[in-house]
């Protein structure tokens, strides 16, 4: 326990027992990852409880559908030890090369990138790889616990930084567990009718305290070696016990997922690839539900402080609005898609099909610009740490919120109806109809049907079905909804400072 | 065989024998349909192969993928029924109400009934009703027909009336095939590797002719009755094999038909109907290959005329691209859920909320005035029909291929992000996940969550799942895709008319 | 005085000498009008006051600013002459042809022909021909005076109907007299601290009223025979004396114009005619004060009925939203002048340039479509007129708030940098510098620079000069702001219906 | 004459003799220049030759309509003294600081800093300062210079460099001679029917070099001190004489401007200064022409290496393009201009005027974005000067193209119709009319009406007057016009390369 913090002693119920696994157990079950290989086996063996559709799944990491998404994950790992100038990075912390991913941001640069890794994940896997919203988790609580530290006198920032140096030895996947259910829109959290609408702690013991409630659609959360709760939005004195911050591994006990399901999910369940588009690799999303969590005090990095709960919420979005920049690598895929298939149809040479790739690509472009514009202007804060510039992030975040869509309309102009009338892959396996599709669904000459088959589906994927929920609808939601971005907008455009060029140029000369 | 066809006689294969169906036993299997039931029965019993994920389906019409979209064109007769005013019209040919989506267009506000009942239809069902591209085959072959009699002294006006006779007096469904796979798009027809790639004639004898090709996704295939078979593009003299128009039944020989797979088809195999979203109602898209198919002379419509393809297609393109309109019926369900899924999460009183239901309903009316438009300005032809105004219809369809894309975003936006994490209907049913949902999805108080997961259901239904075919990628390509109305206005803007308006205003004398 | 007002009758102050000049008096001052140049005469030898640049305008007929404005409304009535089938329309209650700007609206298709005359007005004048506002309002006079009369007894409506005979037979033009000034718009017309803010009846004696206020930027206000004055707004009981409609000659004793300056008005000025692009025609707005104007008790058409006052301004802004199908009129001719102007650049083969001319024309046919629809689906009212459907009236000016600007825009694109840095035409006609420009500006061989010049100078006068306010401000704030629409569309859009719709397709039932 | 350029010698007519100015003796007329007041003196007492409204300007420098040009390139003078670290660099050339505006970049910091001061002067000035092009220009030349030397063993680079030193030490205005006429698009420079529609080279002595053709829309061109004139686009073998870079300075013999006119010029020749808007700031576009403009060899830059016209155009446009950031700075007025006007009315509490608002600042802010990531991910070339991203920079601009336009629209949203039929100043302070004006346009209380007639004119002059110019048709054509940025987007977007991502994703496998 923490003597520093001796406001929590009063709240401490020293009655109950302490019986539970301490920070150093949980830690004792990591070993260090290296590879994509490495961390698939490290997912292995873990006593979790995972519900989908209406089933305990046994094996969670070779389900069909899972796995994709685990594939995803692993590719971060795989970059790393492919290309380590982008992927890694020096940490002063344990003063050896970390996996970008869990790097603490050093200077702008390191932000930018980040934004450059983002962007070649989204190529490589052309759906949501899951590990950004860990890595913005890490990156606010440097700063948050040390800003707590500074008003309040406890010691967060040193748990944060010893948490972080196992993190970083063991390469692991921290999960960001953020967004509450929320119930009903128009009471806080205090007014709910059922408290465990928001997370919250129910009791405090001398080696930690307890949480209960339920993180909805995080991403990758089975997927995530340890997961950082925290609060969702701004509190109250009345909403203290919400106002918690901690650490949890992915196997504590008390803790359920449920994965959320996904347009065309079942598609990786059929027999055969081509009509799942892109099979190796997708994303996951699920509620995870827990059921009086514990958290020894060392992993404990706010309880109580509500007054930083809308701060550590708006730099969480700084950060992770400009992560959305990872939609222009899925952006580059559709580009390339929708060339793709213009050529296997035979249209590559039409004006218009050039134009349209040309404004897939501005669009694209456009959305890279404001995240490597928003991590160029970043600023350093107290902790050290720097944070990029919260208007351009949310700038970003907000043309993602737009593009994707008009991009992912124009890659289905390119691709013709054929998209979503084409039989299924085993239609064209099947010995009487197979040579009938063939035939008639030959395009250019020399292009194989099946290369069509493949890139349709692949638009498909990435438009209406599997990675359309990554490209599209989390595109929108992710981080904060669009009114989200617009609110913050709304505070941080200094209408004042705007007002007054104005008035200079108008020759309005105030008299105060 | 039809004497007047003196020219077809020189090309007939007199030593083919004539061993087929009449065109007299054709019809023979047809009994008046009346209602929905009716119609769903009617389909019952025929001897047609249809492929479906690698198999024979045996009993289509019970086939939970197939049905929905035999409900939807079932709706049709019901709305008939229930609402003869809209529905019906008096058919002067048989002296009798007909249902609408037979009736001889006789005046402008025929074609604007006919949208209404479009939209209604929309309302109705949230999917494509898979019958206005017959009609609008019925109303072109009307003028086509004439006109070509006029100039080759030829029957086909009066073999096409004595077919509509038949047609309205049965109710039966036509089916409109036109897309021809179409193979490389550099090449005509006459230059394909393979002339199969678009449909022409393989011999003719005296009883009539044989067609070899197939029809890409045709909609509702299967669920017609008759398939019209026409030419999908400009033809040239050396095409002439290719300009050939007929009416086919639906389970003629040699028809084959595979089915066309959609995002999330096979959500409608699962148990639980929830997770479909819209779960009784559907579109369908089938290729149909016609392997030397039979069509009795009495059916045969045009044969080599090949001058008239290009306007064929021209006022079919017209009346069928106004007739997208439906999609406002399914903007106004798009609309409805929105508000609805924003009242059950608590958000309906936020002003950006009502603004965006404003926009959605804006954009969404906009797509419905050209359309009435179109039809308002419509004009007579020689025929005696009337053909709504070509340059409205493709304004009507360029919308279309714009706003449900846009209107679909916004409904998202609404939805919130638990429309792509929602854990399966399944895992709700389950004894412990289930209570876990049920508490941590419950909204605002008194609204069941099965209700939230109900329209979230529905919302992903029509903007990432089955109904999104119909809603966007349809109508980005259905009736051609945006850059074929975009020639078209091209032709139809009248430009140099509006050059003299800007030169007379500049006071730009040209001297001539 | 009208003896059914005997509720007016309580209200009126006998002390007052009635030496104003009667309604006959004032009609005696008018004689049938035929032609343009009829209306050119008809303006002249008025006495009126009229304020320009800080002075009195002595002849505003031949003011060479204010002239083209009164060419544009004089083309009305030569359009009448000229196209009669167009511009007229029978009256019955003359029962004799009569201009269709004074045409009471008998039919739907009598709205629709009113939205053809608007196009072909806006192709021949390019800007606002100021006659439209009068037009809607005798419309909406027309049901509301006979609704009031149902509730209250009153005779309004035979007032309003020989008001109409006179008006018709001598074919004047009506200026609608309906924005107050509103000074704080979070105060309503009685709490205002000035009450002339909104105008308001300050006396009434036994032949008439007197009314003080402002109406401001009011179009043609000058060019007008008679001004209709009416509520700006929805009233309460306690606006009262706000709800009067009357109907008053422009050079009635009391009335002040100041006239609203426009973007590059001073042209006019200059010598030469080229740089002002379209030197014939022009729009006109205008402030015009009313400083206790009587107006005798036959031009009365309310008083104090201020229930009707809402009502009354919505089906105002129903007609007029509509009227608004004039700018694509402009349309036409911003189409028209980008073409040209590639052609004179040489740049007319471009694809790209193509294309730009498809867009504008989509978007300005789109414009047509909604004014055309919402005319078709007009409804009829109680007293016998037609009223067009105001959702879709709503969504054409909506649009009409969106679309001129892009198209502007891409005109502005197709033009090229030079309409903004074009030397000014007194230097083409300077000895010196004259000849190097025609040498330097020469395009494509065989176009007069000149004609290059004036294209340029007319899509600047379009975009950005003196009709770029009609164009484009007013097509933003004319017959109500963006907003105004927003709000309409919210009323109509029917939200309850829409939601039982997607209740339905999703399976929600709801128990009552 | 440089002994390197042997293959000129052939060339020169040594016939002729060689009076004409040195370059020492065009320098000597130069003295360093420190403040804005400095630089207005330093135009007076040129002997130029400049027309407008077809008269020769005597005193351009205190001419009401071109000093607000002046006056804003003065600023950049002023904003250096004011605040030195945002506006001046150490230069190592001269070993001092310098203006930013003739500062050679460093480093992407440089770039970075060069487009913070862009958006600053666009804050300060509401328009176009002019001085942007010219840094562009010195920027390129820097690296062509060297690279020509390079491949053709001649000394470009150093007389580059002996003239920037100069130039830094004078603080001179640098300005950018690019856009020739053209004459017919279709031809290239030597087919042209008068070769003088491009600026060639007429004869050549030992002394240097003749030029003749014409530099159209040059921004600032009587404002600068000296004019770089160079190629406009790619070009061939046959044009090699068109092939030259040269420094001239303003007043050399033989050069004649042509003021461009602009929308509301002549404002600044009436009374009063409220309706110009914007009285103090405006832009400046001349065609300026060469009639056989003498150049020592000293300031030629170029002279037949026609290989790298495309190349300097291109790296050109790359600087320039992320230039218009400045717009930004227009756009910080514009957002505060329509909060004002709002706020004005009384309607800044609308929940839509918000939301206009932050839509303007999003907008905004994403063009920002666009220039800062362009500058960021610059790139050394090998004279040792960065270049940023070209296509980023093309992306900036393209976005500069649309954005501003709607943004104004937004602002003329906010503003209300009033902006355009405001009366005129003069009428305001009319003995009789402006008591008027003044009770009926008084808004909220406390919001003297002049401050709502001075933003409402500022709005009116940047959305629809003389810096409409700049902040629109400018922002669509300046540094190459929409297809220009689509064409340069087309080449560097990496199609095959991204065909790569998204075959790999579906799983095709190319056989080579």
């Amino acid at each position: 326990m923490d003597t520093t913090l001796t406001r929590d002693v009063d709240r401490i119920d020293t009655n109950l027992n302490g019986f539970e696994e301490s920070a150093a157990e949980r830690w004792a079950r990591f070993k260090p990852i290296q590879t994509g290989e490495d961390y698939v086996n490290s997912l292995r063996g873990r006593d979790i409880t995972m519900y989908m559709f209406g089933e305990l799944v046994e094996n969670p990491v070779d389900h069909p559908i899972i796995r994709p998404s685990i594939n995803a994950l692993a590719r971060t790992y795989d970059l790393a030890v492919e290309d380590p100038e982008l992927a890694t990075a020096h940490s002063e912390l344990i003063d050896a090369p970390v996996n970008r991913f869990l790097h603490i941001v050093g200077s702008p640069q390191d932000l930018v990138m980040k934004n450059r890794m983002q962007r070649r994940m989204g190529q490589l896997t052309g759906t949501c790889f899951q590990r950004c919203a860990g890595l913005d988790t890490i990156s606010v609580l440097h700063s948050i616990t040390y800003d707590i530290d500074q008003k309040h006198g406890t010691t967060y920032h040193q748990r944060y930084l010893a948490f972080m140096k196992l993190a970083q030895q063991n390469n692991i996947v921290v999960g960001a567990g953020m967004t509450d259910p929320k119930g009903d829109r128009s009471k806080r959290p205090s007014e709910q009718a059922d408290p465990d609408l928001f997370m919250h702690v129910t009791r405090r013991t001398k080696d930690g305290l307890y949480v209960k409630g339920a993180k909805a659609h995080m991403t990758g959360g089975y997927n995530s070696h340890w997961i950082a709760v925290m609060p969702t939005m701004n509190l109250g004195p009345d909403d203290q016990d919400f106002a918690v911050v901690g650490l949890v591994p992915a196997d504590a006990k008390g803790l359920t997922y449920i994965y959320g399901r996904q347009s065309c999910d079942t598609r990786a369940l059929e027999s055969g690839q081509i009509d799942q588009g892109n099979a190796k690799y997708g994303g996951q999303e699920a509620l995870v539900v827990f059921e009086d969590v514990f958290i020894p005090w060392e992993h404990v990095l706010m309880d109580g402080e509500y007054e930083f709960a809308q701060e550590m919420v708006s730099r969480f979005t700084s950060y992770h609005r400009a992560s959305y920049v990872c939609k222009t690598g899925l952006g580059d895929v559709m580009v390339g898609a929708a060339a793709a298939i213009a050529e296997f149809n035979g249209a590559d040479k039409a004006s218009h099909v050039r134009d349209k790739l040309v404004e897939m690509t501005h669009l694209n472009e456009t959305i890279y610009s404001s995240a490597i514009a928003s991590s160029h202007e970043a600023k350093l804060l107290p902790s050290g740490i720097y944070m990029n510039d919260a208007m351009l992030a949310n700038v970003c975040k907000h043309n993602v919120t737009r593009f994707p869509y008009e991009i992912s309309r124009l890659a289905q102009d390119l691709a013709g109806g054929l998209m979503v009338t084409l039989p299924s892959e085993q239609d064209f396996d099947h010995e009487v109809a197979g040579p009938i599709l063939k035939k008639y669904f030959q395009g250019r000459a020399n292009v194989p049907v099946e290369h069509r088959q493949r890139m349709l589906r692949l638009i498909e994927n990435m438009t209406l079905g599997r990675n359309a929920v990554g490209y599209l609808t989390e595109s929108l939601h992710g981080a904060g909804s669009p009114q989200a971005q617009r609110i913050q907008i709304l505070r941080q455009m200094e209408v004042e400072t705007k007002m007054e060029y104005a008035k200079d140029l108008a020759g309005i000369v105030d008299k105060d």
